[in-house]
């Protein structure tokens, strides 16, 4: 019901495509993925060249094919809009019709073959684009836009007409946006407007209007990228061109369904390299849940909260309204990079200030205590039983004097602070004018970002229409919530990007020795025995228990012998999943007899349920320890994923996990561990020992390894409980559960 | 620093007024809580009048002591305004004044002795208000208003002049409104406007204006009362007289501090039965934490949580921002109640109807599948390869003519919906003035719902000033989250006014018969030994294990074999908090000599720590069961609460707990439940029995009897673990811990 409306929520075309590129290297077209050698272990690449899109944006030429001007025709219009765009670009417009001699006055042109120079764009008016796409190749038209609906959103049919597109604009060596994208392309935008600018990027060019409205508030925009389908062009194309391009500050995309997520990871990477914010909003929130699995792991993380990981890897803000959307780009294109991240509340009312400062601390933004001295020097012109400690609140008169301005000019020099927020509650023009004019002028002089809430919902008033959107130095809203959740983007996001390390980098390109000692133990479609999975683990380096397969009760007591007392025996086999519930595990045996004993039992019961057994596991007992659980998923759009969370019984009743994107590293993997509510469980409560953090994050990233390496071979892995020792003693895999595609 | 700025968060003042009245009783004041007999086990009131201000909202005469006309003087505009509302208002206004003749004209009264007439209310503009308060009783003025500062919100001395301004008002038998608080009591409202009104209560007058403004986008208001410092009339007094007024269809309050918590639930008591909306923005969410507590369950929940579910309790919908607080205090006013809680989303773009589904759904709103007839019927209208399932995509024309309010009203006719949304994210002239002009046409014609998020960010455009917002019967959002927000918040406190029952009908008066034995028990100021503590559970019923305290290892080998092997043993003294840390409880033992031997160990380590002893307990153990914590703790505004939560190691990892302030009912202890996260332990994993929850509500039950009956006596109580056992078998209290005041 969710999904998307553009038919981009599936990946294996593309996927099967870039794979194809490793064994025939087709000819390398600018701005398509490298081929050969830039790939990981996993087979995915690396590295995505930036598509020259100057060209697409800034035409020489263009032809219109199916342009009209007869009254009443649909085309007439989008063609008298593309005239006006064409005018404002700069392009020489050429319409094409194969009887028409002209168009609004402009020479037509029978066909492509005949048109009077090479062009740089064709828009596609026509209702099925297939057939041109040969003769756009013949007369080396870089770029075409096709407006066409019909394909990939309507069902299997259509994607299979999509695929033919894309494979015919492919061997026409031509980039395509579209099908079923819009006259969004084609919008002429403000020239009056400063500062730096937002691109936009939409599946929906519905959906982009008011983020392009924007203008009207006084906020830049260079670009707008109206996807539609994705057939060839994509949301990490434009991603990675507008990140290199000088005029941008942020990019805003809203996407309904990614159609690959490592050209989008690559993209967003670059943007993050360049500093430059990418701000989303990703429909799909309630689709969560709906796969099934035979793992824990499977189902501790739902296909959403990958898409959330890996937006936040990648430092993308994710935010769910289009008014956030438009409130957090706007602020992030314009904003300098603070140099201190206290924020300073300032109001005319101490409610007002009050409030605030508690929704400000709220949102996790920092809120320091002014200086003694830096209140002394506010208390010269705020009356002294004000307070002034932060939030600040001048009580109301000394904003309609000289007064003013100097206060706010003593806030924005304190090094302590980066950033001033004032709410304006309610219009009371005597003083507010006064005061947003000040507001305005301070921020022409200092590089701290100056930020008003305007609280009227009114909105027609003079001081915020003509004052504060006046200004591209102040950052204006209309709600406490959406400045807050901006600034933090803005604080969050500049954190990030000083910290930022590609993972591409250092992410493993060639098998590990492990790799053919685990490949050699994969059987495809099947589930592994408990043993076989251990087995696993040990070829990739993760501990596990001693422990002996038996297939009779003597034998059973000779590995209880050999493994040291306690033992812990379980029933082995390949279709077993839930073994305690089935009464399939028995721990705390400390002589022969009790082995022997739970030996019969345990192939009693499984005959009796009729479970196939490959023997009894007889297991070192580790007892004292905190019980995690770390593991590997498949998403469809990402492939792999690693989760780690609280194990035990507890996995399925908090479902407290933390779930990243190979490739990632040390610190991601740390970081995992920071986002789990009962994380304190590792620090040793009630007297416990603190855990052993380093050996998890160790086998969190071994298990990575792993993932990469056997890559879509093993679909899903579970280790549970992953007991985790006291500090310096390590962590033991006492259970596993593998899946092999 | 993120303090009340209008001095009202403790309550002790007002808390000795309520109880001296059960030893003297004072003359009953209308409007003032009624005296003996109407109180609860606890000494809290069960009962408040609503007071009668009618004469303060609407007086037929007013004087203004402290009224000017000179130029230049503050007080002359405030006159100004005074005499203006007075007009309006239709009050005779008199100026009183020991020397001018006449103020704007109108002759002036040297006294309030001299006053031409009884007046119903005084306004106060003198910055000593104290003295005049014996005059105005003297010539029997009902109400006052003051606007002076200086006095709780500057300090420990200005509380003092505020507590003998209140002692005053009482003894001259006025109701009086602030001080510091100002001339938005006296505001004109439009009178042209349609509808249920919203009716405001705010401590800052500044915070208020946003409310207020809402007039000017056809919202009708009808009242707004700045409580300013509440020395008298608080909040609480204004909601109980909104609830009872037919005009108000919502009350909006801004909160900084509650100057009472009972007084407040006794008033949302009564918006509660009379199914009046009580909207709230709370101040304070970042206060929590700051309190220390022997306990576990004095530091589960912070007093903001308590706060939280308090106003959850009643009804009360608390709200962050004052955005929220206007756009669901609007629609909570004027939305007739539903007659289905299904929602439709409506929109001319698939990926607006795709991207607003996603966000209501994730909001907890139900967006049924409509039915296939309906689909035919939209079918009709709409596209066949649109989706009209729900959401319902029209893809834009049929908007444009005769089919737009076909298909709205379709869908409002359809049983299953409550609720339409149609989001209009950016203006589009030739079909959005069409659609909205049809949606508010419908609107007149149904009862339903019909909500409209107009997402362009210019918010100028006719369709929205004036077609929408002229409307009554459409609620216009300009956010999609505040329109979620507010519909989700409407179809909640309807369900709710369905299932509500006054807890303060069925609170107990009388103790019970545990009362005496329990009392028996306190220890003032003291923290119990654990025997101690549950003797104090056992007193009201509650299941302790089997257990004898021992001051000898003979004695406890004796004790042993009269509990049952195996047995826990305990250090057990008056001041040991966390025994399991301290090495203080050893479990598990099986012989004479293993009892011996823990015996001795205790008793050692507890000479080594310095730990005074009273004995060792021999206890029964309990094994199998889930660990839960119940405890009570004081909170300084609702006084006692009531916890529950994941007990044992985890309570303090994992901090997952729900909290009540009593006087609650056993679904409200059915709820606290569902509001674990790790709820599902208590259904039973990996094969264990579910847990006999009704013997865990019992506990809560009584622990709330407890609490309510030992009233302030008991500082805290923490049971911890309640092993919650298989279903059918009951809870026992494995170790608890009471603090007494």
């Amino acid at each position: 019901m969710l999904g998307s409306t553009h038919g981009t929520l599936t990946t294996d075309s593309r996927r099967a495509r870039v794979i194809a590129c490793d064994e025939q290297p087709s000819p390398v077209v600018h701005g398509r993925p490298a081929g050969v050698g830039d790939l990981d272990v996993s087979g995915r690449p690396l590295h995505a060249d930036v598509p020259d899109l100057d060209r697409f944006f800034r035409p020489e030429s263009v032809a219109v094919v199916g342009a009209s001007d007869a009254e009443r025709r649909p085309h007439t219009g989008i063609t008298r809009q593309l005239i006006d765009w064409a005018e404002w670009v700069g392009a020489r417009l050429h319409p094409v019709h194969p009887t028409r001699r002209s168009v609004f006055g402009i020479p037509c042109s029978p066909s492509l073959a005949e048109l009077p120079e090479q062009v740089d764009l064709a828009v596609l008016l026509v209702s099925d684009p297939l057939p041109l796409l040969e003769e756009l190749g013949a007369v080396k038209v870089r770029f075409a836009v096709a407006f066409a609906s019909g394909f990939a959103e309507t069902g299997d049919e259509g994607a299979s007409a999509q695929a033919r597109l894309a494979a015919a604009a492919e061997r026409s060596g031509i980039r395509l946006l579209g099908p079923n994208t819009n006259l969004n392309a084609f919008e002429r935008f403000r020239d009056d407007l400063d500062g730096p600018a937002v691109a936009l990027i939409t599946q929906s060019g519905h959906q982009g209007r008011p983020v392009f409205a924007l203008q009207e508030l006084g906020v830049r925009l260079s670009h707008w990228a109206p996807t539609g389908n994705e057939a060839d062009l994509e949301t990490a194309d434009f991603i990675s061109y507008f990140a290199e391009r000088p005029e941008v500050g942020a990019i805003a995309c809203y996407i309904e369904g990614l159609k690959d997520g490592r050209s989008f990871l690559l993209a967003a990477d670059r943007a993050a390299r360049r500093g430059v914010p990418v701000v989303a909003v990703k429909v799909g929130r309630t689709e969560t849940g709906a796969r099934t699995a035979a793992s824990h792991t499977g189902k501790l993380t739902g296909a959403d909260d990958v898409v959330d990981a890996a937006m936040r890897q990648y430092g993308v803000i994710r935010v769910d309204g289009l008014d956030e959307l438009q409130d957090t780009a706007a602020l992030l294109a314009r904003a300098r990079t603070p140099r201190a991240d206290g924020v300073v509340v300032y109001s005319i009312s101490g409610g007002t200030a009050a409030h605030v400062a508690d929704l400000a601390a709220e949102a996790g933004l920092r809120l320091p205590v002014l200086s003694g001295a830096k209140q002394t020097e506010l208390h010269q012109w705020i009356p002294g039983y004000l307070n002034v400690a932060n939030p600040v609140d001048n009580g109301g008169h000394p904003v309609g004097d000289w007064r003013g301005r100097k206060i706010i000019d003593a806030i924005l020099d304190d090094p302590q602070v980066g950033v001033l927020i004032c709410p304006v509650t309610g219009p009371f023009p005597p003083l507010s004018d006064k005061l947003v004019q000040d507001l305005v002028d301070a921020a022409e002089h200092t590089d701290k970002l100056v930020c008003v809430v305007w609280g009227s919902p009114v909105g027609t008033e003079a001081a915020y229409r003509e004052t504060l959107l006046g200004s591209s130095r102040v950052a204006t809203f209309r709600t406490v919530t959406n400045c807050l959740t901006a600034v933090r983007a803005h604080l969050d996001h500049q954190r990030f990007v000083r910290g930022y390390r590609s993972p591409f980098e250092t992410a493993p390109r060639a098998p590990s020795p492990s790799f053919r000692k685990a490949q050699a133990l994969l059987r495809p479609g099947q589930q592994l025995s408990e043993h076989a999975a251990k087995q696993l683990l040990r070829a990739y380096g993760i501990r596990v228990p001693r422990e002996q397969l038996v297939t009779s009760a003597a034998a059973a007591v000779r590995a209880a012998g050999l493994v040291g007392y306690p033992v812990v025996m379980k029933a082995s086999g390949a279709r077993i999943a839930h073994k305690t519930e089935l009464g399939l595990v028995k721990i705390g045996l400390t002589s022969a007899s009790q082995v022997r004993d739970a030996y019969r039992e345990l192939t009693d019961i499984a005959r009796y349920e009729g479970i196939e057994l490959d023997g009894v596991l007889v297991c070192q007992m580790v007892e004292r320890g905190v019980e995690m659980v770390v593991g590997v998923g498949h998403d469809r759009l990402f492939g792999p994923t690693v989760t780690v969370g609280l194990g035990g019984v507890l996995v399925e009743v908090l479902r407290d996990a933390a779930v990243r994107v190979p490739p990632f590293g040390e610190e991601q993997a740390r970081d995992m561990l920071g986002e789990l509510r009962g994380r304190a469980l590792l620090d040793g409560v009630r007297g416990r020992p603190p855990a052993d953090l380093d050996a998890l994050v160790e086998v969190v990233l071994r298990v990575q390894r792993m993932a990469l390496e056997l890559g879509d071979g093993l679909a899903e892995l579970d280790i549970n409980p992953l007991m985790v020792l006291p500090r310096g003693q390590g962590a033991v895999a006492l259970d596993a559960l593998a899946v092999c595609r």
